[in-house]
């Protein structure tokens, strides 16, 4: 009954913006404008409520007001669209309500944060709202009279303003997503008052010497930067590498993107003098490609580090990512196919030119290509990786490698990890955050205590494990220390592109590297993955290297022992949580291991070495809670191993359709793998498909220029190239 | 590139028929006779192979036969509408061609069989090749000169139709869907030939005089059936109850109707004086219209017995009966939503009318109603009960209860159990068939050994166990000599639904009731499903009812303890398969669990009694092949019990999602749920919501007329009401 008024409600107002001229609008913004006023008008006949802040995020009053932010921030929109001075009255008295009441609340009650707030329980959901309420006071800001002008400036924002800077200088000087949002709030509300010391404030932080020295985050850090600086420029330097990556990963970078964009579009207005959209050679608009890039061919952001899964390019928060980066980055035909997919557009000039390409029917599919991100403020602590190649049906493989810096508290201890993603979402999966946001019934939605002591261990991840311990210890303080780096990244050749890296300190002693190509050749309906982990120096230990893969286990070529009671593969680093459901030790040198998920076949063939074990791991063990999910692994494990090397291929076949019952190419094709050279300098693989047809791939191990000349012998024939890689088909 | 070629030549095709008038065919219908001349013309161009028969399903011979029949199909169905020569006359030759060897060709060498055919591994598929190009043949029969008709009559088609059937009795003369196969394929070549000894021998079968007494079929039954009947009339008559129910489900109804509809239309058509489309009350309608109401909101045929899940009405083979349905039953427009989606349509008048009424634009939404569909030829072998009814956003919550009889050899030992679905698929699943068919890995696409061992047990289902024993000691001869009956249906009220059934001989000396409603009202955003599970007699025993649930365990109101070393729950029936994770001991009467599945939350709330368990397990112990899936149920379990009573209600609130991360209505809102009364003649529930309304419901267990009298006094309030069951809301 609600939905069918709500609509009936739509409906007139949309042939009502037909007859008043607002039908000049392309449809999907006039659409977006006729839901925001549905919204709006609904809120205004209720009239707002200003309740005093005491319940925690998912309580009334903490909801009240952000959905309060919300309303006045579209009701501004619609006063700047329609010109209808009644929203302008809506967002004056519900900003008078707070101003009469707001100097007047004490701190919040909860007291559970570093940085408690007044209207919510943490300063960084004051600084939200600010940022959005910004937004509303700028639209009615011309037209409010001089005295109310001045009794909100003087008796909320500018009081909100210094609350959320010199009073709680830990929340706001960090160089931290928090104070970016601290910061945009301060600009902004600063720009809209012409309030120059705020705009200043925000720009360059609070002086340093203003700060007592002793000032702590909440990990105890000092707020003082190592860098000295502070405030929203120093945001833009330090929170991206050169090519827009975002050391905590795209899931989130979709939230800490906001206050970067809302405040730029605003400074790219009213001091186009500071040149912030252009800063750092554009790098709002890399961080917005980058994110949008870092996603699998369904829209799915990466899980890296602490991610919840099923965040998508498509979620509302990445419409303005969308809009801006098509408005101010270039007018990408290709983002417009995103925003037709998010249904919604931004409700401003950028909302509006993307909306209008749309309805001129300028839409581009999405088609991200491989690239390398770096990390670091300087781009030089590693990175991650991504290669995209494309199957039958135009289906697209991504790969993903992670060799990049610890990203911080959200980071996870799983370098050189990989992940594999097609149209179908994860095949080989990162497990993400052991976390359900919000949702009150799992630890109040918070991180849950698997999050630490499983999804941020190494075995959670596609990597290798020495002696069942997690890299740096799985101590962030080494992690800070060290990064991996990228050894050779080749997209140009899009029949066989790679991407290497190598990591020195994750186990001391030893260095890792990892090579993974995708090969594309018509012998295979779907790119083939190519993986070969070399570990080089340190003791004798066991080395394990987990595969998580989605789906049911079809076939095996050795034969394997199920146990008939279950018990815990280790007593910690992760190991503690994993059931051992089957155990192999391989008489062959070849081992398949074929599986299904959502209507796909995949075969992973492996180089077996005497005394191999293939271990099949279920996720589940000492979890009191059932707090984590009951995924599956495969181990290969090799024991007292010091230098080894490990080589793999991923073959992507066929389908099945419960509809027709009819399976197609269920079968993986490779006949043969081996491992034929294995030295310091060069590493040399051949297999073979069924067909007959033979590959040999040569990797330089230690020169990765792209003009070194190199020359192997292998079984009497010398094989000369130039680069870092070469394949030589047999057909 | 292939798939580029295949829509240009698609697209020139479509522009093709325009030129050439076929455009007056509507959209649907031109697009599905292009295609068809897009892939006829791929076969065509190649040439028809006919190789000697010599492999199982999935091998060369096997597929190449097979294509064939669908080619010759396709090819004479583009002669019928195109009259284009080259059409039949590709028929023809492909035709001489199996004349030319098939009379030399010997049983097929695989001998794998209870009845090995020629052409195939089974005769089955000799059958349905027959069924299949006698449509091809009809289609050039009349174009065809005598001497041809002659020659392939007597050299190809009449010696395969007494090869399917004197010369292999024990499989044309069962009444079984294989030898409905059988039937029409004798009985359709024969209609084409005009040879009435076939159609004869199709209709009525083999005289039992003329075949040996001690004939056996595979499971060694004798042949000769109990009422002395065979023949498509009998098929008829004894394969589905009075309302078109087919005793194995709908699974396998999808498979079976194909040769009804096809020999019934041919009938149809050539003897309309048999009256076959009209016979039993129009039984091949209610078949058709029962086996797409058997589906769950998403279309997937609800898994009963031996079901492969995902199965749906969008299914390549339910296009004829969708199209039939309408054409031949009542011109329907709800079918017209599922041919449409479907995208498909039979190349006849019924997929003309089909087609030509979607692009007039009559398709309305398929909405089947709540029905309880009763077994057994006669109607009185219990039945399947199904309830629908709607919540918030017009989702749709099915809830099926399974009383029917046995099955036949596919048949589960789950007599009350139940399964819920709705817009989002499965909820509280039937574990469905231990096989993957067609995907040769899992031991050939048959049913795997768990087929047996786990999927048909009781423990499998969401049904009570006792005493660790599925129903009937799991033994087909006990289960084909019971069955449970139906004791209330009402569905009338769309607000309150009930099914009620009770089974008597599962365990001797015990009987089993179960009653189950939907109800709806405002303060549940879903219908709450209330259940009432009594049973009666019997010594005492150890009572389990499983509840096999998909999705995260959020929360439980009681305490529970894991293992953190698995064994299996038990050593048989099933049990073995099953690991218990955690168990509790509540010392509450109110045991609430609360799950989330694909972004919607369940709360399931029991009432508990003293010495009661609740386990929580998981599939895949002993399970040395990675055969089972790892699904989870919980079990509610009570010790030492004789007769007692389970009650409980399933709530489905709130939504979830990751885009915007926001839990609406996680928790669930009763706060009571008690049982007040249990007595021989009746029982009375109550339970309350948060916001203060409580409900009573009062059902009487021994009398379901319409207008029986009652009465009964709780708490010392009589209360009085007519018919089954009585529901008393206090706001
Ligand atoms: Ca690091
Ligand atoms: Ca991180
Ligand atoms: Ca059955
Ligand atoms: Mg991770
Ligand atoms: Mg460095
Ligand atoms: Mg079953
Ligand atoms: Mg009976």
């Amino acid at each position: 009954m609600r939905l069918l008024l709500i609509s009936l409600l739509f409906a007139v107002l949309l042939s009502c913006n037909e007859k008043t001229g607002t039908s000049d609008y392309p449809p999907m913004f006039a659409e977006q404008l006729a839901r925001t006023q549905v919204q709006v008008e609904g809120f205004m006949e209720q009239g707002v409520e200003v309740p005093t802040p005491k319940d925690m995020a998912g309580g009334y009053t903490h909801e009240v007001h952000k959905q309060n932010w919300k309303t006045l921030r579209a009701a501004g929109a619609l006063y700047r669209h329609t010109g209808e001075e009644r929203y302008a009255v809506f967002v004056r008295d519900a900003l008078l309500a707070y101003a009469a009441v707001y100097q007047d609340w004490p701190i919040h009650p909860t007291n559970r944060s570093y940085a408690t707030g007044k209207i919510f329980w943490q300063c960084l959901n004051d600084a939200n709202w600010l940022v959005y309420v910004s937004e509303a006071y700028a639209d009615i800001y011309d037209w409010l009279d001089a005295e109310t002008q001045s009794k909100l400036n003087t008796e909320l924002f500018r009081p909100m303003a210094d609350f959320l800077s010199v009073e709680n200088p830990q929340f706001f000087n960090r160089i931290h997503n928090h104070s970016t949002w601290a910061n945009a709030a301060v600009g902004m509300i600063g720009l809209v008052m012409e309030d120059e010391e705020l705009v200043q404030r925000a720009l360059y932080g609070i002086p340093a010497d203003e700060l007592p020295d002793d000032l702590r985050d909440d990990d105890s850090g000092r707020i003082k930067s190592k860098t000295g600086r502070a405030g929203f420029l120093a945001q833009l330097d330090l929170s991206f590498s050169p090519d827009g990556y975002f050391t905590e990963g795209p899931y989130y970078l979709r939230y800490a993107l906001s206050p970067f964009l809302l405040f730029g579009r605003m400074l790219g207005d009213k001091r186009p003098d500071l040149g912030v959209l252009e800063y750092r050679d554009g790098i709002l608009g890399k961080a917005i490609f980058g994110m949008l890039s870092q996603a699998d061919p369904k829209g799915d952001f990466f899980p890296l580090n602490d991610s919840q899964k099923g965040m998508s390019v498509y979620a509302p928060e990445v419409v303005k990512a969308v809009d801006y980066g098509y408005f101010y980055y270039g007018k990408s035909d290709e983002l417009l196919s995103i925003a037709e997919k998010q249904g919604s557009v931004t409700l401003d000039d950028a909302g509006l030119a993307v909306a209008t390409a749309i309805a001129a029917g300028k839409a581009k599919p999405f088609k991200p290509a491989s690239l390398a991100y770096t990390d670091g403020p300087e781009g030089d602590e590693g990175g991650v990786g991504v290669l995209r190649a494309t199957g039958s049906a135009d289906q697209t493989t991504a790969l993903v490698m992670k060799y990049s810096a610890q990203g911080m508290g959200h980071g996870h201890f799983d370098k050189l990890a990989y992940s594999l993603y097609n149209h179908t979402g994860e095949v080989i999966q990162d497990y993400g955050a052991a976390r359900w946001v919000n949702i009150d019934q799992k630890g109040g939605g918070r991180y849950l205590r698997e999050n630490n002591t499983f999804a941020k261990q190494t075995i959670a991840h596609n990597t290798l494990v020495i002696g069942q311990t997690s890299h740096y210890e799985g101590d962030i303080r080494i992690g800070e220390k060290y990064h991996p780096d990228l050894y050779a990244f080749e997209a140009s050749d899009a029949g066989l592109q790679l991407m290497s890296a190598k990591a020195q300190n994750v186990y001391p002693g030893r260095e890792l590297h990892r090579s993974q190509w995708l090969l594309t050749d018509d012998a295979f309906s779907h790119p083939l993955m190519i993986d070969i982990f070399r570990v080089k120096g340190g003791g004798a230990a066991t080395l394990d290297l987990p595969t998580w893969y989605h789906g049911q286990l079809l076939q095996t070529n050795f034969a394997y022992q199920t146990n008939n009671e279950l018990a815990p593969l280790g007593d910690g680093q992760g190991y503690q949580h994993i059931w051992l459901e089957a155990a192999a030790k391989p008489d062959t040198n070849l081992l398949s291991f074929n599986f299904f998920n959502r209507n796909v076949f995949y075969t992973q063939t492996s180089v077996g070495q005497a005394g191999d074990e293939f271990l099949f791991v279920r996720l589940g063990a000492n979890d009191p809670e059932f707090n984590l999910r009951r995924d599956q692994a495969v181990v290969h494990r090799r024991k007292a191993a010091g230098s080894s090397t490990f080589v793999s291929l991923l073959e992507t076949h066929g389908s099945y359709s419960t509809l027709d019952e009819v399976a197609r190419e269920p079968f993986g094709h490779i006949t043969d793998l081996k491992l034929l050279v294995d030295t310091d300098p060069y590493t040399a693989i051949s297999f073979r498909h069924k067909n007959g047809q033979s590959w040999m791939l040569l990797l330089s191990n230690q020169d990765a220029s792209p003009d070194g000349q190199h020359n192997l012998v292998i079984n009497g024939t010398t094989h000369e190239w130039s680069g870092v890689h070469h394949l030589i088909k047999n057909e």
